[in-house]
C-alpha cells in the first residue's frame, strides 16, 4: 500500500478503509511517510472530508498511536468533560471538584491556551506550586486520593495527533471537522474514560462561529466517542461573550473559587453545574438529569466542592491556602480601569477581542512556544443587559507593565457597546446535541 | 505574506494574485517553504484549480525561476513542437530536420521517457555518440550550423518545475491541468522561442484519456503560451494505437530515418509533416497551411530532410553513418515473434499495454532514476484494419534476455484483437484546437 495511492484515493473523494487510515496514522507516528505526503493527505482530507466510519477509525488509530491510560484497577466510573475552547471558560476548575465530590472519577487531561482562548493548564499553574506534569503512577495516586487528576498531555499520548497538528498549523488544514474531531477525541479516549461530556462552544469567541458547524462538530465527536465505546454527550453553549467576568489565569482561578463558595458569576456557576450533572448521570450515579443536578447543587452548597478543590490543589503540590487568601495568588501590579463614555444598557461584550486583549497582556500565547504570565488579564465588571452610567468602570486590565496595554485597552473597548434599550439576554446553553 | 495564508486562500478556492504565485514559485526554487507547505499547496491547486490568469502567471514565474535561452543573436524564427507523450511517438526526429530544412530554427529541449511513454532524449541517445547535454554555447553553435539543436533540459532550466514535479509525483498531484500546463509551458518558454506547436495526445496510450480533458489541456497551454508572447497552436491527435510500428529507442530512430527516406509508416509521416508544416507557417515562412505543407513535402521528397538529420547527428557527436547502415545501431540480440491465433482483421492495437511492454523490456523507465536499454522494444507488423491470417506475425519483441519477456509478450498479446469485420479506421488528427 503506497502512500501516493492512499493520498490519491482521498484526493478523489473516496472513503479510506481501515488499513489505509491506519497506515496514515502509523506514518505520522513513526515517520514512515515524509512530511510532504502527510500534508498532501491533510489537504485532501480538508477538501474532501471523511465519513463517520473513517473518523471513528482515524480517532481510534490516533488514540492507539500512544499510551492509553488503563484505569481498570480504579473502582468507579471515569468521566471527563472537554470544551472546544472559549474566553473566560474555566468550568473545568469548578466541575472537576463538584463531580469528584459526587463520586465521579475525573481523569482530566487538558491543554494550554493558544490564540485568544485560554487553557486549563495555564490557569492551574497560576496556583503556586501546582504541578500538572504528573506521571501515570502519580495520576493514579491522585485519582485514588481525591477522585480527580488535572494534568497535561504527556509526550506519549496520541503522538500521531501531535505530529499532524503541527503540520496542520502550518499548512492551512486546521479548520476541518473530521480532523478537529479526531484530534480532540483521540486524546480524550487516551484517558481511559467510560463517558465524556462535550461543551462545544459557538459564537464570535469560539473556534466555531456558526451554529451549523458547531452542531456538526458536536455530532461528529459524539459518534467518534460512541463508536469507540465511550458514552458521549454534547452541549452547544454560547461563546459570543466571555463566560464569567475574569479572563486570565490567576483571576480565573479566584473566580472559580468564588463559584465554589457560592458567590461566583451566575453564568459560570450555571454551566459548571449543568456539565457536572451530565457527568454524574453518565457515570451512573443518578438516574435523571434532575437527580444529578440536585446532587451537584448539594455538593456546591454544602462546601464539599470547595473542600474537594482544596484537596486537589494539595494533592498536586499546590498551596491550598490560596482558597482562603487570594493574596497568595500572583496578580500583576499594573491596573487600568476602563469606563463607559455613555449611560445605558450593556448590549455587547464580544468574547474574541477581549480574549485577544488578555493574550496580548500575556495571559495567552500567540505561538505555541510562548510562555504565559499568570497574573495578567481582563476582569469585566458588567454583564450584557446590565445598566451602566457614563464614567462607570466596565472592565479592569491587569498588566505587568505598559507594553501592549494601550492596544489591549483598545481591544476591550472595541468589544464593549452601550445602547438605550435593554437587550435580550443571550441564552447560555443553545441546545443539547442529538445525533 | 505567510505561506500558510497563501495556501489557505487557494484551499478556499480563491484566485491567487501575481505576488502570491511568485512567492510560491520562489519558495519552490530556493527552498523558502518547507516541502510540506509546497505539497499542501499542490493538493489545494489540484482540488481547487486555477484560472487562466493564474496559470499564465504560474507559467511565467516558473520559466523565470531559471535560465531562459536568449537566441536574439540568431537571425530567423525560432519554433518548437511539444508532444504530451505517447507510444511510438517519434515525430520530433522527423519534423525537426524537415522544419530546419525549410528554414525554421528549432531549439528543441526534450525529456526522457517515464512509464509507458517514450522520451525523445532516450531515442536520440540510441544513436552511437549522440550527445544531448549541450552547453548553451554548443546549443547556439548547433542552431547556427544545422538550424536545429535537440537537447535535454539542463539543471538550470525551470528549477521550480523540477522541484514541484518531484513532489507532485509522490503526492498524487500530477494529473492537474493547471499544473501540467504550467510545467510543460514553463520549460518550452525557457527555449526562447517565438512560436510553438503542441501535439496533445488523446486516447488509451496518452496521459489524457478523454477528449474533453485533452481539449482543456490544449486550450490551457495555448493561453499560457499566447499570454506569455509565444504564438501557440495545438493539434489533438489520436493515441489509442501506437504511432508508427516501432516502440523502443533504436528501432524508432530507424523508423524515423525510413520516414525521411520516404518509405516509413504512413501515420508517422503524415503527422510529422503536418506538425512541421504548422511550424513553418508559424515561423512566417509560409502564408497558408497548404503552402507550408508543400514546402515540408518538398524537403521530404528531395531528401533535404534526411540530409539535415545527418547533419544534426554529426553536429551533436553522433555517427551519421547509421542513416545508411542500420547495423551500426544497437539492437537487442533476442527476438520473439508473436503470431495471431486467428484470421480476420486487426481491430485493436492498444497503445498503453504495448508501451508498458516496451518499458518492461527496458526501453522505458518505471522510475525516473532507471536507465534505459537502447536496443529493446516492440516492433509491430500490422496496423488497425489490416487483414491477418492465423499464424501470421503481428509483432516482434526485441529483448536483452529472458527477463520479463513472457510478461511483455502477454501485454502485447492483450493489446491485440482480431475480428471478422474490417473496423472503421481511427482518425489520426482529431481536431485543431480553438480557444
Amino acid at each position: 500500500m503506497r502512500a501516493v495511492d492512499i493520498i490519491r484515493k482521498k484526493r478523489d473523494g473516496l472513503a479510506l478503509d481501515a488499513g489505509e487510515i491506519e497506515a496514515f496514522v502509523r506514518a505520522a507516528t513513526h515517520g514512515d511517510w515524509p512530511d510532504y505526503q502527510l500534508s498532501a493527505m491533510l489537504m485532501a482530507i480538508w477538501l474532501r472530508g471523511m465519513d463517520a466510519g473513517e473518523i471513528t477509525t482515524l480517532t481510534n488509530a490516533m488514540t492507539r498511536s500512544g499510551t492509553v491510560l488503563d484505569l481498570s484497577d480504579l473502582p468507579g466510573p471515569k468521566v471527563d468533560k472537554h470544551s472546544t475552547g472559549g474566553v473566560g471558560d474555566s468550568t473545568s476548575l469548578v466541575l472537576a471538584p463538584l463531580a469528584a465530590a459526587c463520586g465521579v472519577i475525573v481523569p482530566m487531561m487538558s491543554g494550554r491556551g493558544l490564540g485568544h482562548t485560554g487553557g486549563t493548564l495555564d490557569k492551574l499553574e497560576a496556583i503556586p506550586g501546582f504541578r500538572t506534569n504528573l506521571s501515570v503512577e502519580e495520576t493514579k495516586a491522585a485519582l485514588r486520593a481525591t477522585g480527580a487528576a488535572m494534568i497535561g498531555q504527556t509526550m506519549d499520548v496520541a503522538p500521531a495527533d501531535r505530529k499532524l497538528y503541527a503540520l496542520r498549523d502550518v499548512t492551512a488544514t486546521v479548520e476541518s471537522i473530521p480532523l478537529i474531531a479526531a484530534s480532540i477525541m483521540s486524546k480524550k479516549l487516551a484517558e481511559g474514560i467510560d463517558a465524556l461530556v462535550l461543551d462545544v462552544k459557538c459564537g464570535n469567541g469560539a473556534f466555531m462561529k456558526k451554529r451549523d458547524d458547531a452542531q456538526l462538530l458536536a455530532q461528529t465527536m459524539i459518534r467518534a466517542g460512541q463508536s469507540n465505546g465511550v458514552r458521549t454527550e454534547a452541549l452547544l453553549t454560547n461563546m459570543d461573550a466571555p463566560l464569567g467576568f475574569a479572563v486570565g489565569n490567576a483571576i480565573e482561578v479566584i473566580e472559580c473559587i468564588e463559584v465554589l463558595k457560592g458567590r461566583g458569576p451566575a453564568d459560570l456557576e450555571e454551566l459548571s453545574v449543568l456539565l457536572a450533572a451530565h457527568m454524574v448521570r453518565l457515570a451512573g450515579l443518578a438516574a435523571t438529569d434532575a437527580e444529578a443536578e440536585a446532587k451537584v447543587r448539594k455538593a456546591l452548597s454544602s462546601g464539599q466542592g470547595l473542600e474537594k478543590f482544596r484537596q486537589i490543589i494539595a494533592q498536586q503540590g499546590g498551596n491550598p491556602k490560596i482558597v482562603d487568601d487570594y493574596r497568595l495568588m500572583p496578580l500583576a501590579p499594573k491596573h487600568l480601569l476602563l469606563c463607559s463614555d455613555r449611560s445605558g444598557y450593556v448590549t455587547k461584550l464580544a468574547a474574541e477581542p477581549i480574549g485577544r486583549a488578555a493574550m496580548l497582556l500575556g495571559a495567552g500565547r500567540q505561538k505555541a512556544e510562548d510562555s504565559v504570565s499568570p497574573g495578567v488579564g481582563v476582569a469585566l465588571r458588567v454583564n450584557i443587559g446590565d445598566p451602566i452610567n457614563a464614567g462607570e468602570t466596565f472592565a479592569e486590565l491587569f498588566a505587568r507593565d505598559d507594553a501592549d496595554l494601550a492596544t489591549a485597552a483598545d481591544l476591550v473597548k472595541s468589544a464593549f457597546r452601550v445602547g438605550d434599550a435593554k437587550p435580550e439576554l443571550p441564552r447560555l446553553v443553545l441546545e443539547k446535541v442529538a445525533i
